[in-house]
């Protein structure tokens, strides 16, 4: 395997986590926040600003962001529109993460508009962005399949990924919506990826639906993807049930990069500190790996 | 990715996924090999032939085997002794699979044995398996971690293997008995004892504690393994909880591997289904992700 030495991990805990949740107090929020941040996480997705009444956990975006004006993490917020967007900026975020489907049918489901609709709406975020001096990244969704119309040919992912860049985005984002990837997709997706668009970094963004989030995210990392992200307990998605699904574990990842000597910056034992905060104040049972099993021998047993 | 075009999956539900669970009555255990036989499962763990007072789930391994007197899998008995091996071959089988622990620890708390002693007794098997025309394969548990000691170090995993191949096994499985191994490690194990033991096929045996397990089985076929465990449900080892341990989960490997062109001779959808029968009879939750999320793209939601 040839990993790097170090890489970047962004927690999407707090958007992506918690968006199909009831809603969380922000106060509470914020003492995961805390949490993260006492980890060593350097970049966290902090919220959406999206409708309120499709995303009512989030509905705190303003309020959040206002408690949380730190310096110590970089905060992005998941936007769909210029609406989402200047309500970001005017909060004070200054990292924004637009989203679009490569998929028409699952964009406009989620968006309410076709995907030409929402790459106008992208090149007016990046601009308005540009006037706070602020980055726009893009993330590009159903990557690798849609759940309405099955697989998506990669081809149309980098044609897409050709558009987004015209329009000024600072880094791209595939996502595995669904959590349908192989690592043989991963692979491909990423190494062309990465060698089309050397000049900005490329991210992942990956579900545990089937079991090969971390097989998925390994095979990135030694592709040249220098983003990866994760939540918390794997929470997200729209669970099935505990353990079948939803992001990334966090946890999960960061142990088994911290024993083969990719650096993260993040402190295991305090990432499933976190963790089990994220779970207690979501009610969601943990459904990462090492949130339960902890770190390798941390713990022997006596011989009997 | 380098991948073979094709691999053998052998499944230890019926030994290592029930041996820790109370007492599944034969004619359940029954169905679900057939179950697993219909599904295109080639080989399988039957029972192991050990101390019914120390593991009384498998009490029944001689009628079991009786019951099974099939031709169309090949059915393995785990085996500790030349007692052991005595009662499987008197009960029909002949195919042998014995275990030592690479940690002196780990082994006599597994066998009461030294690791010496356990080498002998490895010996007496095989010379006694040639009488009846069966082979004795090894499985050396504990090689990338000791649930007593802590790590193990790759060196005497290798000198270990060299010991038992003198004893004439026809084939080395290395075991992640508590779920400690990371990619790297085995890539470096397996390229290194298929390279010594090029004229025996190298197998893997893995647990999902900290849920790596199908990366680690990827990386182990990558690298010349010709033979994955794996358990229906990811049922099997002590869990903590479920979804956290247990063995690697056999529908969530065959999943991938048919998603990338590796052929199994499996058929996913009634694996699927021998899976929710195995968890049924044993009343243990499904903590595999495809058998509770299905193939990918099976079932497409319609766009609201």
């Amino acid at each position: 395997m040839k990993l790097p030495t170090e890489i970047l991990i962004r927690d999407v805990t707090l958007r992506d986590g918690l968006q199909d949740l009831p809603f969380v107090p922000t106060s509470d929020k914020y003492i995961l926040y805390q949490a993260l941040i006492s980890s060593g996480i350097a970049e966290l997705e902090l919220t959406s600003f999206v409708r309120t009444d499709k995303v009512p956990s989030l509905a705190d975006a303003k309020a959040f962001t206002e408690l949380t004006n730190a310096t110590e993490v970089v905060r992005w917020a998941l936007v769909l529109n210029l609406r989402g967007a200047e309500l970001a900026l005017n909060a004070g975020l200054r990292h924004l993460q637009f989203v679009i489907s490569v998929s028409e049918d699952h964009n406009r489901n989620n968006t309410g508009k076709s995907c030409e609709e929402s790459l106008l709406e992208l090149s007016l975020v990046v601009n308005r962005a540009l006037e706070f001096h602020a980055v726009t990244e893009i993330t590009i969704a159903t990557s690798f399949g849609c759940p309405h119309t099955g697989a998506i040919n990669s081809d149309l992912v980098h044609k897409f990924a050709e558009k987004v860049r015209r329009a000024g985005v600072s880094g791209i984002t595939v996502a595995d919506t669904i959590g349908t990837a192989t690592p043989l997709e991963v692979e491909n997706l990423i190494k062309k990826m990465v060698s089309n668009h050397p000049d900005i970094p490329i991210g992942v963004h990956l579900h545990d639906t089937r079991g090969l989030a971390i097989s998925n995210a390994l095979v990135a990392i030694e592709n040249g993807a220098r983003r990866i992200d994760g939540s918390l307990g794997g929470l997200g998605g729209c669970p099935f049930a505990p353990g079948a699904t939803g992001n990334l574990a966090l946890e999960d990842l960061v142990h088994a990069l911290s024993h083969m000597g990719v650096r993260t910056g993040i402190n295991l034992d305090q990432l499933i500190t976190a963790s089990k905060i994220a779970c207690a104040i979501s009610g969601h049972t943990m459904s990462s790996h090492v949130g339960i099993a902890g770190d390798r021998f941390a713990v022997l047993v006596p011989r009997i």
